[in-house]
């Protein structure tokens, strides 16, 4: 199967960069010189206009469009697209002067002042109908200009406000959502602490010096957030589509953010993009931060069910807001931007094309530096990508075709991170999922990112690390997909609660019980430096051996018709099981109940693979730091094969492949560079 | 001597949980199998109505108590007495609603919000009249009901409240303390930094953003705090002893908690309970936890001079608000309930009885767990405990006889943790006082732990850790004490300030400067990783000898009559005296010039033990992380052995001893196993 | 060239205390003791009135002055001058109860409360009135009287208000600084995230909760506060220099305090004096906190030309405010108190007289203890000190001649502090710049410290460590000073910014890419443990040979001109210039491009003290933690030399000198006790 393209204007691999002119005005020389530069680093794409609102409309009604129409035509002569931006991630002075309710309220119920990005109250009915008036004069001016390709809505939405007119909201969402009162006492277990709500005026969100600690709160208003940034960006694109409903649009996420759940968001978007900002060369192991990259990138893509995305933000060098600004070695830069692609991205974009001269992001890494010409490292090397992006054609609208699917739920994350107990000092979820992906990574295994409600049918195997919520129906479908021959993986700490984080009564790991064929009685917690160890039983049907460290929780279950794996082998629950597999159905369904070490679940997930035959990108073993990565139109598969590592890397292939960079076919020994990187199609 | 039971209904030991039965209201079948559930476990006691004010009183005014009529009725149909709690622990949300003046408000003078708990304020009239109300329909109701036999007022007193209306009464209490603002400026020294009051009105609570380094201010703002806690303490119990004056009242108190001076709570309470929580099994030295706890029963018990306490609340199993929710491992939770009476507990009180389906405490550790049956670890111990403790009637009432005290005093901790210098970074009053309460507890030597404003004549040695403030009387109280032959042991940084924190003029340790027959001329503080040596001296009179570290403070002193033991060995201070002894009278006075290692408490305390022949819980030496303590009701002596360390222990007992659970004799060599207590009569 | 004393009265070395007699006036023995007390210790002078605000107008409208009438009188009869203090850091509660504008509105736009000190606005109204009515009565008074030597202004400025007055006041500087918010808004980059002011009203200073991010108006509030707090000095000097124009004034600066811009307060002082507390005997090398407090003492009298400054406050035992209270060793009150007379002080003057009774500063050192005697170690170690001082009339007026500069700028310090990037955990400016002096100190070259825009023409050497920003004119001043023959050495990270913060796109290092001959193509940051190497060139001018460890930053450069010293050694920079000089008109520029450690510092500046001959203290070696200083009037030079180690060190003379204290000569071999000093005349 293979997408459209994003735009049919371009069926190109995109490569561009985030571009304010507007700040150049005083500068024409600069303005010039920017087209000459585009052009010579090989950019055909520019998002424009995402901070422009106080150039476009200096004061309230008086708008201003002439410099944003010379500058759209002079790209598209120029060859160069465009994604136009709405203005709202920031507003001008004049707006929270005149109207101070735009301003967003802190949790500490204090209004903002002016200032910053991202300041804006998403309810407020004057913030509301000042962007409906700017999107409307966009749309009507633009939305049919040639050099504009799709919408780029906002920027980042993010953050919540706590100001009446978000309480009046919250609480008619609260209405809708539970009917009565009495429904939401029940469902927040409000006799606890003697919280009954008595009316619906009581009802406020979560606060520092108010309510902190009733969760079913704290999770309702994470809904309502979400809800209301999305109701807020339908509103946003409502004159978009009026004018031109063909032009797609789209709004900017971010690496594993937590305040918005993006699930909810995927079916608003013709397609998805984020902002990747790895620390490469930090401290840590390069493997464990290329895997969570990776784990994002199939995130991002699995939202839409596998259309390609795009990179929609990136930085050509260091960006100047994470603890170091550490420039990006020799050759990481086309690794790091064909990483994205090789998970399905169909574009390679920058913030920023060039750096601004003042104010909080001046020295944020950018195609032109302040110095003004391409004779950089940088540019030279954006340059080049853009040469090898272009011979990538036939990759553009392929996707990734994934046996595995690895439940990472945006609702779970809130709920398990929100609970008291059992290690307030952290149960550490989104490092345990990635911990599970890296076993595929490293195995060149496609892996799909999923949230807890997506259809599971299509996969052979389903991980759900720590999946302590299970909302309605989730048990039931884990349940089948078992029964009818699925394999399922899950661990400690599941199957707590529901979807209003009130405990199952029927015995942990609650709706999955049966399907684990366990009971989980009691569950341990350990300092930082503790270790327990887990011992594999002789001749297990997994073929594993061994002895493991397992850290942080040890979950003491019962078996219920499942099997033990592997026992603990000290402290008092000495001999109990500490890995299990219960045949159910036609499948299988696995329980881990500590967390383990990297060695388990490297041994683990391989012989999971081996006895499942899972597809991998290459038929070979990969080095460490060695990642394969497949995209396919259903027929044509192009492997990317990266080397995260700072020394060269020899893999073997056993077949002929043509390498699209040169054209030429390789096969047997081949030889990685340094953070080099290898495409080829087969 | 001995005591009668906490209540006469009920001459056995107190065995039972914080019960919240108003949150299983929809679950009729929960409340059914949990009284079949309190039998099977061997509980005679539940504590109730903590946090029913929203289910007592769901609208102003109207009150529903047939849910706890009929509640009362079945309990004690089935052999389960009741400590029935007022309700103010939380405030309904129509309360707040209504009369805001209800929510306390911060030292940032901002008012909270409705939510969580212990959010009221003391001195509110609305807050007073509500509780009033309730509590005389409470009192009217179920003060004669058989099935209680106490009132468990409020839940954990603490917090403060900087309302206009605390404030008026802050200016008030003032007043009546100090008559003339002439009087507060001298108390307070408010010639500093021109601080002067020239009036009442200008006097505030401590504020962040205002006064905060004022210490009389900040000492006077805690009495006030204290006093202010207790005056509502009175007011809530004034409608319950109305109804019935013979049912016994009291207020659960927590673990060395600095918020109260509960000392001046002793008189107002028919007996004391408190809350333990130890962190069992966590990383530092399980003896130095055990001790700790030790300590703050003796504290406890000492309150009342002896009077048995109650242990109100405990964990069956983990908590879920520290850190780390460790399980306890097998025979700790027997071990640790069977310490609380060790050291004077007639009860054995778990929160709580079942897990919350929902809300912030729902993973807190409890007899019953979610799933809602018996078989599981921790019901099965609890069960087991409960049937021990049936047989320790003979110890109901029975006390503890010391002859050693050690001054931990509420007012001098303030003061002593207020004060700018002479170690910001930590002058470890806490665990200062613990060290030296340790080398007692490691020889089986009772030990209460005392305000220093208490009666000291009845025992032979009395320590004062570090007291840097004496209050008027408190001097010369301990001069009588060594005049007439007691031992006093006291330390550097001591007798520096009054009771309004001014510094005695007279030469430290001001009005202890005769008795302990030293001038302190100045102190040195060292930094974390500095270390001192001391060296004692040839053939001094206390037969100490060797060298120990001292760390974090060294006084400087002359000797005034006492003598040297031992020397400082380096520094420029090489050769000043750092252990000093001054007979006085018909006694001794030491003085300990450094904060030293425990190897020099452990020496020191054993020599004093020697010297005065103190009375010790058996006739043997104790192994390491092996306790002894002993309760007496003035004949018989019922001894307590217990071994906290996770090893099998070997004690040698040279007399023989009834063991109380198996009525067996026992003698000569015993054999504790891991975590395992022994307790036998005498 | 020799300067006159402070005061013509007093042609002495200064030597005595802050003395607040207020908080003694029930304690009349006291008051009689200090002035037998003071002449005991051998001072001669007193600090008075810094908080006596509410002892001399008790209440509004109310002065009472006979006190300090009287205590003036008997000081002066005594022989004891005085420096008279403005009472305006801390107003009485009554002010700030019937005018709360006077109190400070914190950034978060909260008004505090009464209380501490420091807590007034500069721009009330209300408190310039009443201010200046007060500091008019104290000179009416008081400026003719014979003990009054000089005007001590409030104490220690510092800090800011955002109330409505300053805001307005903000407002106005801002409009008379940028005449159009055009020129406003170009110079803070405006256009980035929208930010164009559109009216003057909008302008708001910074607030967490508003503008945080806009460096060019963080950088302008800080000017405002500088030029806001010097106006309120002015305001308050006003009716002083009415009332007798010939008494000096000056206020009491900081160590490297941050807050303010002590270069532009210089002309308006009389004299320079300061408040200095080292931590000595902490855990750092004592060589770097010598040549830390060394560094200060250059500054401060760096900030009038050389003209000798006072040694306004130090402790004479330990403070009672820094983490550890640590006494000083024997000998360490003598050379701490002469290292300040060494850089130019000419004065040793303390915080306090004697320990307040009460509140936070009590157990802050002073000569008199609580005690209240002269029997301590202290008051002997002052009184000793005092008699060396007596020794010194030669030494005062005279002044130090230093050949090199230290750039020290503090706008560039804000600037450089406040970017975002390249290494937000710390570029360290103000580490950097004192590891540069110290490979002055430590070979006795003397050295002014000084702002960016002072005069360079009088040195052979001017150092700018990290100059990030520079204002208009420095780079040209920089330029004539090496084109004339000087030598200057510039760092990475240096000539980024203008005045504005705007970044130079002319390629840094911007206004010195010419004169040091470099282009800085991009800049590497460094996690804090990562190591790179750099190599000399074999048979560089310099003569320097070996490698050196870089830190936190390498800046990637490209020679324009000038010649490389050095080279990187590893990453992908190997091979790239590290360290370069360019010969530029008669002089050079050295450029080192990478954080070094401090064996290069040494290494570096030897070779370049010997290729210059730069002028020493003393013609010798001298041993490490051994600083030697000289003060010269032209003709006759003083020579500290002071051992800043625990051991013994031993120097050689190769000429016979004169010993102050002792009168005798010394030469060859002399030895140097443990923190011992020797004063010699040449």
């Amino acid at each position: 199967m293979k997408f459209q393209p994003i735009s049919n204007e371009i069926p190109k691999m995109l490569h561009g960069a985030d571009y304010n002119p507007e700040q150049w005005k005083k500068y024409p020389e600069v303005l010039e010189e920017d087209i000459r530069l585009m052009k010579e680093a090989n950019c055909n794409v520019m998002s424009i206009g995402m901070f422009s609102w106080s150039s476009l409309e200096p004061e309230e009604g008086v708008f201003t469009f002439e410099f944003l129409d010379s500058l759209l035509d002079r790209l598209h002569q120029n060859g160069i697209y465009v994604f136009l931006a709405t203005p709202s991630g920031a507003r001008p002075a004049w707006m929270s002067e005149k109207y101070p309710e735009v301003l967003r309220v802190g949790a500490n119920r204090v209004r903002n002042l002016h200032g910053m990005r991202h300041n804006h109250c998403y309810t407020s009915p004057v913030y509301r109908e000042k962007i409906s008036i700017i999107n409307t004069k966009l749309a009507e001016r633009y939305s049919d200009h040639p050099a504009v390709i799709g919408w780029h809505i906002s920027n980042e939405y993010g953050g919540d406000c706590h100001c009446p007119h978000c309480q009046e909201a919250f609480r008619n969402w609260l209405k809708e959502k539970y009917e009565t009162l009495e429904n939401l006492n029940d469902a927040w277990w409000t006799t606890f602490w003697s919280h009954t709500y008595s009316s619906w005026s009581q009802l406020e969100s979560p606060a520092p010096h108010g309510e902190s600690m009733v969760h079913g709160l704290n999770l309702d208003w994470r809904r309502f957030v979400t809800d209301q940034t999305l109701d807020f960006y339908r509103h946003e694109i409502k004159p978009l589509k009026a004018a031109n409903p063909d032009l797609p649009v789209n709004t900017n996420f971010m690496e594993l953010f937590e305040g918005l759940n993006y699930a909810k968001f995927a079916d608003d978007l013709d397609f998805i993009s984020w902002d990747s900002y790895p620390t490469w060369h930090d401290t840590q192991d390069e493997s464990e931060l290329a895997a969570f990259i990776a784990m994002n990138h199939d995130m991002f893509r699995s939202l839409k069910d596998g259309k390609p995305f795009l990179l929609m933000e990136s930085t050509p060098s260091a960006t100047n807001w994470q603890p170091i600004s550490k420039l990006k070695k020799p050759g990481m830069h086309a690794l790091s931007s064909l990483q994205a692609v090789a998970h399905g991205s169909d574009s390679v974009q920058y913030f920023q094309w060039r750096k601004s001269r003042g104010s909080s992001e001046k020295f944020h890494g950018a195609v032109v530096d302040h110095v003004g010409h391409e004779n950089t490292r940088v540019f030279q090397e954006v340059k080049e990508l853009g040469e090898y992006l272009g011979k990538l054609d036939d990759v553009v609208g392929t996707t990734v075709d994934a046996e595995v699917a690895i439940i990472f739920d945006t609702e779970n994350r809130w709920a398990v991170k929100d609970a008291q107990g059992p290690r307030n000092i952290g149960v550490h979820y989104e490092r345990t999922v990635r911990e599970h992906y890296q076993a595929f990574w490293e195995q060149g295994i496609p892996v799909d990112i999923i949230d807890s409600e997506k259809d599971l049918s299509k996969y052979k195997v389903v991980v759900a690390p720590m999946l302590y919520m299970i909302r309605p129906g989730v048990g039931e479908a884990i349940e089948k997909f078992v029964q009818e021959g699925g394999t399922f993986v899950a661990t400690y700490w599941t199957g707590i609660v529901n979807e209003s984080d009130l405990t199952f009564l029927t015995g942990f790991p609650g709706p999955l019980r049966k399907t684990l064929g366990i009971w989980s009685e009691e569950i341990d917690s350990l300092y930082d430096d503790e270790v327990r160890t887990i011992e594999m039983i002789g001749n297990n049907p997994l073929g594993m051996s061994g002895e493991f460290e397992a850290r942080e929780l040890c979950d003491l279950i019962h078996l219920e018709g499942a099997q033990a794996l592997a026992v603990y082998k000290d402290d008092f629950f000495a001999g109990r099981p500490a890995l299990t597999v219960n045949e159910f159905g036609k499948g299988k369904a696995y329980y881990i109940a500590s967390r383990n070490n990297h060695a388990f679940h490297q041994n683990f997930y391989q012989e999971l693979a081996n006895e499942l035959s899972l597809k991998k990108a290459l038929n070979t073993v990969l080095p460490k730091g060695v990642s394969a990565q497949v995209r396919t139109d259903g027929d044509k598969e192009f492997i990317f094969i990266m080397n995260f590592t700072n020394q060269m890397k020899q893999i073997h292939l056993d077949e002929e492949l043509t390498e699209l960079l040169s054209g030429n076919t390789i096969t047997g020994k081949v030889v990685l560079s340094s953070y080099g990187v290898i495409v080829v199609k087969k």
